[in-house]
């Protein structure tokens, strides 16, 4: 076989079949992909969750993942925080002409352990070649499909004022991760991404009860993230921001680049918003997960400023509104 | 609004939500990505048929069709063929920096209406925009999911000699139409894509029985998707040369660019194996819809040569592998 992507590859001829054969068989083999039928035939019943998301990250390998990790886990997540039990990926390539075939490989083999991990299969897949200087290595699409499992899960009652804000982890590490190991900046610090299965922790917490609404938050951050929750909504929230975990290398990298942390992207963080008395048995169940150990009752809903986001520092307080700009593109 | 997508479209932040609410909402509004969840609740019973594709055509736009349309109705032939009834689809976009967004909504409009035409709904998306130089204006990743309808209206027999090979139009349109759109050739002809869906012709040709397999002939054309059904089986297909509807003008272009018509790409045609006996009545069935009215039988399943595709011309009989190398990059 060659040892770079040839434009034949997307032929959806002999090269392709062999791409198949030789690349994404060894790694997806066990599915129902094997057939190359253009579809797949899945049994599923009820309602279901479906989420998709393009990963277009550079670099495609960083400290703690590569894109293949990211492209199962980002859409996994976003799966689970939507109460959906994901069961099922699509995965869709657009690969850059004379990109090396052993990388395209490993790539394929860390979706197969991130896939493996959270019982999720991939099913369908779709590869396609564009020119040289038409894309930057590989681009990755994937679909997740689940079973919704929230009906009689979540809390019924709305989001109310008191209800706590939960962060499962330090906030920044895949953003400030991608950032130091992309440009050149000659910032060398021990931080790896924080990208990996939220799973856990949504199953977790959603046994102790008392969760109202769950998010991953990823492009654009927590900053964002709880913007989303809150426009248009009658209710704001208000962050403390000594309680927000950070580690001191994302707060440094963060202060170098002048970014705010809470723009900055979480790729296996979940924010929570519980209700207030069960708020400390929901961080206390999820602390037990090694992946949550850091989880941090961040803030809480407000009445007083509806539709916004407010930090609260040691001396002021400030509105953070939705990300304005651009950070960084292809965080993710 | 800019007229341009700029880096920060894809940032997750307000641009983000300012592309989201004023081009895809005015085109998917009546979805459930007004919610702007990261993930959509969808109600299904029973079997469902996934499907994806990421669609890097070039030109965007062209006689017949744009990337819009191609996105839409590619990914809905996929479900179809596999007897699944198209209900809803997913989006991923990958947006060069720089696309003007009067051609984006161009795109999102086109996609809507090929939606609407057959009865799917959009019903979860992603933006991601690439620096300029880093993609070709536009990709597009969608995933369909169906409900599966084919147990008890596939024919139960295996496939045996005798049975008949079935194609729904003319060959080849849709890459003729590309390729001369797209090289500077200085070829002008008349002719344009056969992007267009094959639901309704597969609807009723699976209500008038006797069908045993159905698959859309696009990258590698007719001879390599023949190679599909047959591959690694007892059976092979004979083709007849001159059986095989060809417009004047592809058969004009694949001459003058040395390409086989067997292995261009249609967008619009759908290939049927039909049990001998009923191969007339599906056939003129068939013919009653517009879109199929140039339908035709072109080969039957024969054993002298398991695994293989034969054509059979006015002089003489040889074999049709795989396509083996690359046409043309990036025809749908």
């Amino acid at each position: 076989m060659e040892d770079k992507i040839l434009l034949g590859h997307g032929s959806g001829g002999l090269l392709t079949h062999q791409l198949i054969e030789e690349v994404f068989m060894p790694a997806f083999g066990d599915s129902p992909l094997k057939t190359m039928d253009d579809a797949t035939l899945l049994n599923v019943e009820g309602h279901i969750v479906v989420s998709t998301d393009t990963f277009t990250v550079n670099p495609l390998f960083f400290p703690g993942g590569d894109i293949g990790k990211l492209a199962v886990n980002g859409t996994v997540n976003d799966v689970a925080v939507s109460t959906g039990k994901p069961l099922y990926l699509t995965v869709g390539f657009v690969i850059e002409e004379g990109f090396p075939i052993a990388d395209l490989k490993k790539i394929v083999m860390s979706m197969k352990e991130a896939a493996e991990r959270v019982g999720v299969k991939i099913v369908a897949g779709d590869t396609k070649v564009v020119e040289k200087g038409k894309a930057d290595g590989v681009y990755i699409n994937t679909t997740g499909i689940g079973i919704y499992e929230g009906l009689g899960k979540l809390a019924s009652e709305p989001i109310k004022p008191g209800d706590k804000v939960i962060v499962s982890g330090p906030i920044g590490d895949h953003a400030a991760t991608i950032m130091i190991n992309r440009e050149n900046l000659g910032i060398t610090a021990d931080i790896q991404s924080d990208c990996g299965p939220v799973v856990d922790i949504v199953k977790k917490a959603l046994e102790v009860g008392g969760v109202k609404w769950m998010r991953d938050p990823t492009r654009g951050g927590v900053g964002t993230t709880l913007n989303e929750l809150v426009l248009g909504r009658d209710f704001g929230v208000l962050l403390f921001e000594d309680s927000i975990p950070i580690r001191d290398e994302v707060r440094g990298i963060s202060e170098l680049l002048g970014i705010d942390p809470l723009y900055m992207a979480c790729e296996g963080r979940v924010l929570l918003v519980v209700e207030e008395d069960m708020a400390d048995r929901v961080l206390e169940a999820i602390k037990g997960l090694p992946e949550a150990k850091d989880s941090a009752i961040i803030g809480e809903i407000e009445d007083k400023h509806p539709g916004k986001v407010r930090l609260k520092t040691r001396w002021a307080e400030r509105f953070v509104p939705m990300l304005p700009g651009q950070q960084l593109p292809r965080i993710c």
